[in-house]
């Protein structure tokens, strides 16, 4: 067990040899850093200049410690549609999971076909907080917020072509949603929602015992 | 019984003096025209100068034929999900109707609460077309395309607020659907989603008789 | 006290008649209808032809129920930067306190002037959840979240002008925010950020008794 | 002959050893398997791994069974205006002869020489739904629909420049278009278009025979 | 006859005084002053204050003198599709009148009924200078510049809703065109349309007497 | 001497074996064939596999015949700030000398340094038409157009960065524009821009001696 | 004379009644309260409750207090092309006087006809620091910013139609200029372009004296 | 000391023969030739072509002469939040140093973390003008301005992503900044930023002794 969130780096941008540099310099003082958006490749370059690190090559993450036992009471739900949309939504289990908390992944679960959802629903509804991963048209928050009492966090992704915009469709479909209760981060920000998950769940026990509740 | 398309009045930007004048100028021509976008304000204006009339007030359209029985096979299935987009789901309905077809609407069948949708499935699949009208997130074409096995017209609407963009929000979500199928009309286009309804119905089957097939 | 979420009447495009005629058909099934939007022109409307009705002027609710006891443990608190955005803020307040839930409110809190925010941090930090509102630039809510440790819920509102663009300044300025833990809701939204605010603090204690924690 | 829809795979953002993978685990269970957006160079690599393939280039589309003669009666006219546009044009052509239905394609008809089009205007008649593939402008569909008497179904593409923005510019001349019975899909989106049309001509007579016709 | 541009007022945001006032001061020095965006009832105030001023309605223009005969060789032909963009198109016919050039209207001229278009190809083709007006999807000057050999200048209108976003759709549909030779002006400016017409028509024979040619 | 248009290639998109295969099966057919937006490159590998071909590198452009002497009277004259922008001028003024056109460069002309602008002026002012290239904010066709008298065709470039917004931004400058008198085409399209001059010069001593003039 | 800025009321959504009862609050506690966007209808309405009220009706601006001599040195040249944008630019200037400090007023400076603003470049050059308004196009900054050597705030205001967008074109007109030392303040903002010269007049001599030069 | 501003040449888009042949040509005449833009790439091959230049590498600028001690008075503060926004906030920094200007650094100034900014702001209150840079959502500008008295330049940098939309973000949130007193220049733009800067500095205390200060 580990409580208190993992220091993060932000991949984009930096060399394998800086990323190195950065984590090396941090592990002392943190039990788990982590960095995003980190490619096969650039993992590679990144281990043979440092030992000791995991990598989560779905969700381009690498890290100084591994996951360890949720040290945090509830769980976080984690739904997608398939396979392109799996990197953001790694990105947000894996950041939950290396921060102390319990996620169950749903993927494989779309709009399309609507009895997919219909058929995890119970199993949805034990959750606390729900993260909802959609590119394209970006309409499973709507849906999965209209089944299920627990906030709802929407993700949208890049995931399209055309019309999408670069994730801007599906962003604003999340925005527009008829269902109340959703909160919507930025396109691709598997790493904000998981922030924002773990601060809803962390915050309110520990805030019980001490605050005005 | 009556076949052939009406003839179609643009209401906008008319007064209710032209509007009066174009419908008795084309009458003896026609065995039906229409005009839409006639708000009751307006309809009482041009009926006080020309008399027998028809009016569909939510619709919002006045014509100088009455609704007769479905002068062609098939069903167009409408559906949307509750009052706001209710005048430009009856624009389509209405116009249809006065085309010579049976439409059957499918009112109040929403996104946010998928049950009332599967309730009326088994009849939606008895439709040979759908058409489906969505402010808001427009979500509620993609879920209909992936219940069931019609052609799916999609018809966002302007109803919403902030980033719905007057209604840009539900037209990319439409196209960007990840079901496939789906062809989609300008924003509160009932009518345009109403014609190309009528053209799909229309063309077969009389085709079918002298064409290629 | 009372518990579970009032049924809610969108006010926009409805006359004073109907919004009278709704709430007088919900009212006796649910503890507390409420209708948002509603300005003192139309309540003034919907009182002349049905009574009992509660007004909340800056927030433009008419509610069929008074605002009781919070009826759950936990505080939202509410931070705004001044009287223009009051009504999305009250909007979000007054709903929250129908639903049964404690809110204290930060008015007068803005970026320009960073000290008086400097000042209520120790109370902000006693909240389980926080929801601010912002016009203008929407600056605040990446300032609220980098001094205090609980989830925020960001509001753009259509406060500004000229490159404001209707609030869509606020709502990217929100959604690109380099403080992580920002869930956002559509402009002007303060009923949306309220039941998502509701949502986290409802949902999680009760689980807690039931669930896996 | 060989009806029902084929197995489709979307390419892009999947390895050669990836989409190999899928269609050998496919093809035992379905008829015809089939995956869009493929280079002649990925197409090289996936035949270096799994034998039996057909490969359409223009189409980029590869699959596991060959064209049939059609299964359905009717025909779809494809239209576009030379040979930027064909790989479009193209997916939807394959899509529709690997789905069973006939296809006439009428390529070289564009808006700015408007007498080639007038030239095939009796051919085009006989048809029972048309495809309109257009980028730059997007001034086709229009046109075609304006001349012809079946369904248009309008694909925009993303050729052009500058002002085009990706294929924006079509998309929002086509959603505009003054001749009614036009329903639009997402730029590039051959793939969509033909789905569409193969709704249109499926469905009707499988229904007329057992509907409420 | 008369030649040199009118001097022009731009009525929008001037009161009735204003203008009057304007027109009385500048009428003594110049043969004539016209003023644009003028409706019937600004007129109607501004004639109360100002004798001897012609008013031409469609076109929403006042002037200080009549229409003489051209002073100019050449003859502009002026082409849209009917009586919504009349007053743009009008805008520019009344300019060129006004600035001693001849004009032909060609109202009524359709995309989506091309033969309308095809029936009067043969005056269009005698015409010097071409000015195309179009709402909606703007695809007329396409279609117009690929049937005649004139330069062709292209005025959008805003008149349209939706997707058409205030005349920005047919904008874009103009500047992409795929018949070259076309000249875009701002939505709905038949001012500045008629002044590049008159610019073109006016400078060159005169300069060919005394240039380089 | 050397009259009527040239035969145009659009190169982008295409191999050098298609160019080269598309110029040598047109050559026989056409007193000149040229290809745009040709780079070194692709040129040195067309020359390869086709003999007899001229090459502009500035320009971008590839010829089966040379530049003549003008074939028709008068002349364009070519504005633009400086190198970044020449490629889209140099495209203008090939086209038009590969047409039969005189043209006279004013290169190195800006809005910046207003002096370089007035000090040409007279010169400028002996030119029948005038096509203006501008990037950045595009302002160089309002100052022109004020100061002297010809017809000004106006071609934004992509040169920028930042809101510039590939274009756009200098295309929306010269739209509105104050001057009378300027027509637009679209981002970095000098091609458009020359047949436009073209067609103004062209279409009117022919027709003057033919027409109603 | 006085120094120190005046507290400012920002009018728009406020009552005439709240105008005057925060300026009769505010007036015993600073030397100068004003209000902006206050138009002459609103000021009647105020002024009918409040005594003492200075009142610019151009600018749109109300005041506890006269216009005194200059009590900075330095001098703010405002520039403009004529009366459409003299409300903003009077905002920027009556600001400044009320701040204490001097301008000099260049109305009818354009940049269509570039002579006006030759003739007075000497005196602009005798300027500390340049405020130029415009709308349309928005060219008049880059003009400036290349005649004289002083800092230019740019202003873009909303005047204009069509692709003008309310503002946004003259705007990034600004932002994309290629005259450097330029800065831009929102659309319409006359207020935050007086606050940026006055900070910049103000600070430097007063630090000169006690800081680090 | 060396007083003038530098020639500057703008790298991007030409080859690093070019740019050395620029400078070649230049230095004789001018004290100090810059370039901006230049990878350390590109400088490599600057240098194999010509000596005697140095090289910024953070600041991607090569200079024919080196930084000397400031020959203005005066001091500009140069904020940013971290190494993303360095490069543009270098542009800066050394562009002011190589014209003369004395600048401070104040790197890391964040605003998700309030405190290192405000352990700073007695030195900021130092500061004659304030140039603050800023990606993601470009909220440090507003906090900075309220916080000191100085001018403040603010730079939107295009670090982000999604939502970002290549800088649009932050120039959004400075242009509708609530703190007054903030001129802002194009995305990236730190060039332009020094620039204004050094007019506001050098343009007033010269001109102060000779003016009609
Ligand atoms: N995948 C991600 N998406 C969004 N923000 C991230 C991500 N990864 C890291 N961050 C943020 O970036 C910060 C680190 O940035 P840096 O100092 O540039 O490495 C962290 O504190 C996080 O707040
Ligand atoms: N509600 C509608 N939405 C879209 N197009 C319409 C509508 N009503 C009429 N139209 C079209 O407008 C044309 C008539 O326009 P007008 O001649 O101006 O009355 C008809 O032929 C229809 O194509
Ligand atoms: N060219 C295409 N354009 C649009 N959608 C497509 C295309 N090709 C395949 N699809 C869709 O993508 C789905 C397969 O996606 P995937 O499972 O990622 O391979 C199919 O069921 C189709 O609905
Ligand atoms: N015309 C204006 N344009 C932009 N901001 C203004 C304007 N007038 C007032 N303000 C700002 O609005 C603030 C007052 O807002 P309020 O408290 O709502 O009256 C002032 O401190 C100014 O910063
Ligand atoms: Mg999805
Ligand atoms: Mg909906
Ligand atoms: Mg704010
Ligand atoms: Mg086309
Ligand atoms: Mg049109
Ligand atoms: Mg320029
Ligand atoms: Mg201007
Ligand atoms: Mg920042």
């Amino acid at each position: 067990q580990r409580t208190g969130f993992p220091e993060v780096v932000w991949g984009p941008g930096k060399t394998p040899e800086q990323i190195a540099e950065i984590l090396a310099r941090m592990r002392p003082y943190y039990p788990c850093v982590m960095a995003t958006r980190i490619s096969a490749d650039v993992f590679a370059a990144v281990r043979s200049r440092l030992g000791g690190l995991h990598y989560f090559e779905v969700a381009q993450i690498c890290s100084t410690a591994p996951i360890l036992p949720p040290a945090y009471p509830g769980q976080v739900g984690l739904v997608c549609a398939g396979t392109a949309d799996l990197p953001v939504a790694e990105e947000a289990a894996i950041t939950l999971q290396l921060s102390g908390f319990a996620v169950e992944r749903f993927w494989d679960v779309g709009v399309a076909g609507i009895h997919r959802l219909l058929s995890v629903r119970d199993r949805l509804e034990t959750m606390q907080v729900l993260i909802v991963v959609a590119g394209m048209e970006g309409a499973l928050p709507s849906v999965v917020a209209g089944l299920v009492s627990a906030a709802v966090i929407a993700v949208p992704t890049s995931i399209g072509y055309g019309a999408n915009l670069g994730g801007l469709a599906p962003l604003l479909t999340m925005l527009n949603s008829c269902a109340p209760g959703i909160g919507v981060v930025n396109i691709d920000n598997g790493f904000g929602a998981a922030m924002l998950a773990a601060k809803m769940l962390r915050s309110l026990p520990q805030r019980a015992a001490t605050g005005s509740m």
